[in-house]
């Protein structure tokens, strides 16, 4: 399929800036300061399906962001691949560490990126990621190379949990039936090696709240007197762990599924160099749950992280006051079989369960969604393999990531088919991060090796 | 001594107005973005001195923000009374709690100040206070019943530390030679029970930074595999207070005076309702360390506070991050004996031992100060009681307050003379937090109060 090459290197130059657009869209979902630019960014999203050569296109309308949905349905017996992506994107906060705005996408050489990288929030997650599938579509439409049909199903909620995809896809069923779901939003090892993602964690985010007096009062007056509930929150998450960071929460770990020796031993072969890994984050040291190390318990292991913290005097200078109420954002990271409703009312139940006497605590549930592996027999996986295996030279490993895209489990679940995830990212590129950055290797890359897996998949599915 | 009931009687108006316009400029010593309104206090209270009738006022420059110096010498034989007041005030902030702006100062009746009270930052704490000095002196040079020499020295840094004051008094013992010091910045039991402020807690106020990775991390990706900065601080924070909340630093309490069963006796008898107290701040339950009631937590023990708590997503919605930085503001009220720099030091030692592996840990003290006790049989205190006894018509009851006022320490070391703290505030008048007031009555009532101190203390002198 030497034609993709040529095609990627006449119209590179058009990719990026085509993609640059997009990115300079500040499509923030969390927060509603950018609605009309997350607004703006659909329809940029659903132009350019239309000019790739969808037959039709419609942005339908959610209890939140819309969702694009694209189609391009050459014969209904043929295989049909839906592919997911989202074009909404992470704050980009703190903006102070951005070397350029976030939302001024400029090209720069990096050590890892010698022909350059796209620096912009959202070049990776997921905008870049997800552009590379329309390209690559563009290509087989161009060259009328495109061997079964294709759906697009792009949202704009993923940053924020996804919370109205599921009433979408319940109510689509038949809309969006295909044969495998085709998803770029995770990452690879390496630019010499690739990995395909088969297994992902669940997630479950909360926020806390903690109310101790009904005022905020001076320190030196009521200190040592009433409850500090900044003391308290503090005191609260630190008992979340135990002194071997296991998680305390009751019945956490009850549904968790152990992997073998065999599995893990597996699971080790996997390039990793625990120096380069430190030394990449300037750590003395890595820090985890006792008995498993960094590859697994980012991985195969739940977790508990605090992902924001507030409350009391955070200004300039010194202020001796007892703050009324303290605030965090809490979230954790989920190993199959573990429902992250489940785990969302066993952590409400306790946390509230260990709240002293003094203070009033209060439990938000954000969202969540559920882990998820795929088998590395399916059809889909090894189509997606032989892809990678052409145009790296090498073939994929297969790998458990510790991100989540709940949405994976929920469309096994609705539309009864398997997810591959193609990812071209790499853990450097800062996703969620100041100064995310997306290689221009790996976008030009991931158009070129798309169109390969609809031949392999088109082939196997005979 | 009726003229004084009369006089405040007659001008109670513009004593009021003039205090509102002090009000008026917000003079928050603790962010820079207000210096040049603390400069404008500095002025506005330099004049009202002068208009008072001082001989000489002058504004002294320090390396933070001047000390305003006033006095009336009327004879070097007779006593001299030095007054101490600050202009500066704590951080308005958060703003949206207050029920009318901080800086636009209104009268508005409670239930405890049926007269009214004024409703603006710094008009209890302590810029109303000052100012009834300021009038008291006015009266009684318009009365010509002025007994004794007097001098000013108003601060605005009172908040943040006063920095700069010792260094100022260290270079001006001569100028500042008295015979006793008298300082409205506290508070007293009720409008019904005058009390006089006998102790005083110290200070240490300290600022701490928690670092992990070198930039901000995605939560799937590498949560679990990391220290989180901000459960390793909240770890930190909830590990400096065992089961009874006792303070864990190693050496904290070696120098605390512990006070026999008979003192704390005493002390039980000063009224005090433990459900008015809960109801007041709309607590279940009151909190603090094992073995001391209420009372004594507050103002004979010393506490350990976070004032306040930041790091990784504190926006709208949720970002599943994993921050680079996690801080704290940290203060421990101190005991007589305590000595604030070795405290310091000690927090600083065990802070730093107790951080994990994987984190980086920084201490940087912000200031603090000394705690005090003053003798209930000095001339200073026994004049005071006088002048209480025959406003409020009851004698005053001897109070060891939580609070901290460190230059007291200061003064007796460098000017050896005794302070006595004569409070007409009450707790409810919320200090330090939104809403902050001064009830009407208690700002006559000290304008009428104090000048009595001076006809009691040159009568005791003689």
């Amino acid at each position: 399929m030497e034609d993709i090459k040529l095609y990627v290197t006449k119209h590179k130059e058009r990719f990026i800036s085509e993609l640059i657009e997009l990115l300079k869209i500040p499509s923030v979902s969390a927060d509603t300061a950018f609605s009309q630019d997350v607004l703006d960014t659909a329809d940029a999203v659903k132009t350019s399906l239309e000019h790739a050569g969808c037959d039709f296109v419609e942005i339908c309308d959610t209890a939140g962001y819309p969702i694009v949905y694209g189609e391009k349905i050459i014969d209904p017996k043929l295989p049909t691949v839906l592919v997911y992506g989202h074009y909404d994107v992470q704050p980009a906060d703190p903006l102070e560490l951005w070397t350029s705005p976030p939302f001024e996408p400029v090209i720069k050489k990096t050590d890892i990126h010698p022909e350059g990288a796209i620096f912009a929030r959202g070049s990776c997650d997921d905008k870049g990621q997800m552009y590379m599938h329309v390209k690559a579509f563009e290509y087989m439409i161009q060259s009328n190379t495109l061997p079964c049909n294709v759906k697009f199903m792009i949202e704009g909620e993923e940053e924020v949990g996804s919370v109205n995809l599921k009433t979408f896809v319940e109510n689509n069923n038949e809309k969006l039936k295909n044969d495998v779901i085709l998803i770029s939003d995770t990452g690879m090892i390496s630019n010499q090696q690739p990995s395909i993602t088969t297994g992902l964690r669940g997630l479950s985010y909360v926020e806390v709240e903690v109310t101790g007096p009904n005022r905020d009062l001076h320190s030196g007056l009521y200190g040592g007197a009433v409850a500090n509930p900044i003391n308290v929150l503090s005191k609260m998450i630190a008992s979340l762990h135990d002194e071997n960071n296991h998680i305390t929460i009751p019945g956490f770990y009850d549904k968790v599924e152990e992997l073998s020796l065999e599995e893990r031993a597996e699971m080790a072969k996997a390039p990793f160099s625990l120096d380069n890994y430190k030394k990449a984050l300037d750590l003395n040291d890595v820090y985890g749950e006792k008995g498993y190390v960094t590859n697994e318990r980012n991985s195969i292991r739940p977790t508990l992280d605090v992902n924001g913290i507030w409350g009391g005097y955070t200004g300039e200078g010194a202020k001796t006051v007892i703050a009324s109420k303290a605030f965090a954002k809490i979230s954790m990271r989920l190993v199959p079989n573990q429902d992250w409703e489940e785990i969302t009312a066993l952590f409400t139940k306790h946390f509230l369960n260990i709240a002293p006497a003094g203070v009033t605590v209060k439990v938000t549930p954000h969202h969540g969604g559920q882990g998820y592996v795929t088998p590395i027999d399916s059809i889909g996986y090894k189509a997606a393999n032989k892809a990678y295996t052409e145009t790296f030279g090498v073939p994929a490993i297969p790998v458990r990531s510790g991100g989540s895209i709940p949405i994976v489990a929920l469309f096994e679940k609705e539309l009864k088919s398997k997810t591959i995830l193609m990812g071209f990212g790499l853990d450097s590129d800062a996703i969620h991060s100041p100064n995310e950055h997306f290689g221009i290797f790996n976008f030009l890359k991931g158009i070129e090796t798309i169109p390969l897996f609809y031949k392999y998949f088109v082939e196997l599915s005979k």
